[in-house]
């Protein structure tokens, strides 16, 4: 039975959605994939529930096992953090009114499990989500790509971790868990990753 | 007919939520005031959904003609304005899914309106409100204190600029409207408060 994730990278302007079906032997297929947004300037209600009401209908559209979700980190572009959060808020809460749980993932988790290094670029990124999916182009924009990288992760992660089980660590909650054998030098470089994401935290 | 604020100060450990109905010669009177939250520790995804149901349950309950809340500045204690964003990201996607419309105030033009002093604290912003709502005692949590000096604020503020008119300096959009003339001592400290605030946000 595949784990359905959706993974999201929240922003106000665009908020990049993707849903990924992933085997027991991590293989992974593209189920959907798109962004949501506004264009600045618009006000921020407006933004807002623009969002709302596209988390709502990708939940209903696609009914994910879970929802993978980017972790906002205040030391980004002071500009845009806020709305960012504010748009994570609303994606998180509507997951949670559905009973969907709900997995943070920073982006140097991101990175490393997708390309095996926690500072790979957008570019890189983008490529191995496209060969992981098998598809024929790379995404875009490259919020989607982050979108289903995220679940990618978060998928690949849960199977490191054993069927079945869900970490602590990378879920909503402040708690951690551990990491267990058997990694793939990816694996490994995530598990690095999060241990220093989750130092950082402290 | 009066106006009916909802003003919500957020947070995920504490969610100030006040309700004021607030005729045209300003009298301002006391509908419900509370606050809604988790402790830390607890799942983010399980203490935004219990800011979402705080909010639907007040929207439900007390039908505001308009929500108030506190613009968040990334200026802040970084350990917790990202989960303060995603608060008010929350709370003001729930007013709009409802048509609500929604307003934004600074710290500044909240204590400037009800103190006359942008740089009150706390306590004497809770006096003052105290002593706006006829109250025998202070609100608690400040939060809740918060929530209510928004709520008048935003009334106050309408009241200003004429019947009818919420200025767009103050909504959620980005555009800013004139204030006008025949302003009292605390609502020319406000409207200066604005003004600098505007200009910060450039």
């Amino acid at each position: 039975m595949p784990i359905r994730v959706l993974g999201v990278d929240p922003g106000l302007t665009r908020c990049g959605l993707g849903v990924v079906d992933v085997e027991g032997n991590r293989r992974a297929t593209l189920v959907a994939v798109g962004v949501a947004g506004t264009v600045a300037g618009t006000a921020l209600d407006a933004r807002l529930l623009a969002i709302s009401e596209a988390i709502e209908l990708w939940l209903d559209t696609h009914t994910p096992d879970v929802l993978a979700v980017e972790r906002v980190f205040s030391q980004l572009n002071v500009s845009t953090v806020m709305g960012t959060a504010q748009a994570s808020g609303v994606v998180i809460a509507a997951a949670a009114r559905r009973g969907i749980p709900v997995a943070l993932h920073t982006p140097t988790e991101v990175k490393a499990a997708v390309t095996g290094s926690g500072s790979a670029n957008k570019e890189a990124v983008g490529r191995m989500v496209t060969k992981i999916l098998r598809l024929d182009e790379m995404p875009r924009p490259a919020d989607a790509a982050d979108a289903l990288a995220l679940a990618i992760t978060h998928a690949w992660r849960r199977g490191a971790l054993g069927p079945g089980h869900v970490s602590s660590a990378g879920s909503a909650s402040a708690g951690g868990g551990p990491v267990q054998g058997g990694l793939t030098a990816a694996q490994r470089l995530w598990a690095e990753a999060e241990a220093k994401a989750k130092r950082a935290r402290r």
